[in-house]
């Protein structure tokens, strides 16, 4: 239980944070932060809550790295249902959070797709469905090796937060015009809700390419990373 | 006393630096730092007190914070007064000198609101005194989580400064726009002392959502964060 | 084995993820994340690595750094050809996945470089040979100060890939508009496969000047770095 | 010996890096890293220096420094000029191949200041001699306090360097835009000799302002640092 409300608080946060920077301060006039300042923010709320809850939940905060963790034998298939039902609510939550203070400024509009993954004409820089599906695949592929990677025991002990916070802002910092970036269908998901329209009718791609992409990565660490000769 | 004089300086150097990067800098022509840089500025201020002096004081430098902790259990109430007065005042002196730099420039100006919070028609994006007031308690919130997280000694030692500091860098990369960002009563008060007018009427919304967010932090760790069974 | 599929991969991230924030991101409009943006993505992408691979293989990621490690004693000669190899492929991987992305964009074109590294008149800015001859040599040798100094056994433990990952960062803002930054054969040779043209014809530099540079660094390192007396 | 040329080569870094960010890509049309890219490489020309060459040196690469931290009792007075004569060489040289660089692109001019340090007109946003004191002796008194608190043996171990570091990042963040920052007499005077002209008229104000901070600097922690009641 309290694993669980650590994953909905944690997941609540990636989506205020990430989309909220996204949201509020990305096009901000004359000083606003950027594609690269929504990258950062993305990557510090996992590497944030990875410090605050990392020793109570894992910090999850994201189905796919519950699945992946899953497939490489890191986590218990008998938790996936409740990790993954706080996650998707967390994101809600934290999108619901962000649509209270959003809508707090006289010009807001949803019509901006809120932060939304998309693919297509839906993609911020018109990409096709097969370079965003390549793109959430090989994204969240890496993204759980880095995840296995450094939290092997081999690897520096207490730093993990810090590889997978910073390696969260590096895909950002690659594949926002792609996608806009999810490798994460809680918060695909959580946004989705809100914007409706084609957001939703395009959240499938959100739920299974980071998913297919995450079982790749849990496969090929499991042979890079054996010990065994 | 030498915590008191510990926590003056840290506040001292949070509103310098912080505030400081957002007047002197971040509108600098074509090459100013922007809202990304100011949020860099106020986060590495705590990440480098936080090294500095975490072993004399505990590095707060914020009254909402102190209160947190204490509503925690992890500070006690008697040295509440002395610590909130130090950092009151390290937020004035460092406003103050703040103000002794940038009024060396000829064309400088208190009109511009000297980085001082506010919301409504002194919001930077005009947003509702709701918005505003929901932004201050949540993000205060999630900053006292992720202070009583990694402070936690079941997370990795040491590393908290890290945690904390950019925690606050990510709320600012968030909140900019809404509120000017506060989350902390001493660094509002300490600029609207010198800009006065309506940044002194509006600096009790800064003082009472901070503090109201820092107590639900306090209280949802000790529930998440909780060893019982 | 499992060290040249480590290498593979992590060397097809540092160009996936580096040339590839370059080409999909960098002068996106508006919000793009410009130099700054590319140069953290580079430094992050053997951050994360060295955090995730760095106890397979060593997380070299590049053919200079490899022949660097071997003039100080630190990496056995018999590996360099397996381990280059690697790094070599993985590169041209990387460089491939980023075409396969980058041209499901309508406007695609390679004319505009393929974030290939080049002097003279394919300088980003225009820089003469010697010019550019003088960056990447003293930048690689630099690299390999940082790589050796910060995996010295005297040096903190663990930390290592925090100070190489932002050093790659660093030698990025500093010669991106000299060379476009090499400093990596294998980075070099990846998107110049693509790219072609002139890209191929300029790639000799990028092998030539990294590896003198990594050769004076090492050497350097064997002198300060000596605990004789 | 090796303690001078570790000096010698880390203020090489840190003037080739932090100089060299600013002339070369400062202001690169439409994608150049600003002031926030050369606040970050200035502190990360520190911060790998200080993992490299750390346990050789001590990693000061900065006169104010070393005689700062020999008032504070924690460098003996007869390495002082050893260590400064190296730095100030440093400085020189990494001016030197900077210029040797910039000057290899056809609309190369020193009239752009080569990154010096100014005050009254040749500030870059006008700050007047008082304002440019002030600036550089608090900025370089905080750095002093980060330093020496960081470093001490209370705090965690391993980790000055990135305190250190980004430290003076932020203090580029802050202060850039009224002396361009120094903080450091042989970044200061290393420029100075090739920008010649009003470059050298002023730089008498960067010896003078970051010694007396990093004295005050040195004064005040050895009170709030002190172990005893």
């Amino acid at each position: 239980m309290k694993q669980s409300l650590a994953e909905f608080i944690g997941t609540f946060w990636l989506v205020l944070g990430g989309c909220g920077s996204a949201v509020l301060a990305a096009a901000f006039p004359d000083v606003g932060i950027g594609l690269l300042g929504v990258s950062f923010a993305f990557g510090l709320t996992v590497l944030t809550m990875a410090f605050a809850i990392g020793h109570i939940s894992g910090c999850h905060l994201n189905p796919a790295v519950s699945i992946g963790l899953c497939v490489a034998g890191r986590f218990p298939a008998s938790k996936l249902l409740p990790y993954i039902a706080a996650q998707v609510l967390g994101g809600i939550a934290g999108a619901g959070v962000l649509y209270l203070i959003a809508s707090g400024k006289a010009d807001f509009s949803l019509a901006n797709g809120f932060a939304s993954n998309g693919f297509g004409i839906h993609s911020p820089g018109g990409y096709s469905l097969l370079a965003c599906l390549v793109t959430e695949v090989v994204m969240t592929m890496m993204f759980l090796l880095i995840i296995l990677g450094s939290t092997d025991s081999r690897a520096p002990q207490g730093l993990a937060p810090i590889a997978i916070g910073l390696g969260l802002t590096l895909i950002h910092l690659i594949s926002i015009p792609v996608t806009n970036t999810s490798v994460n269908p809680a918060r695909s998901l959580g946004v989705a809700v809100f914007a409706g329209d084609w957001a939703i009718g395009q959240v499938w791609l959100f739920w299974v390419a980071p998913i297919i992409g995450a079982v790749l990565g849990a496969v090929i660490y499991k042979i890079i990373g054996s010990t065994e000769e």
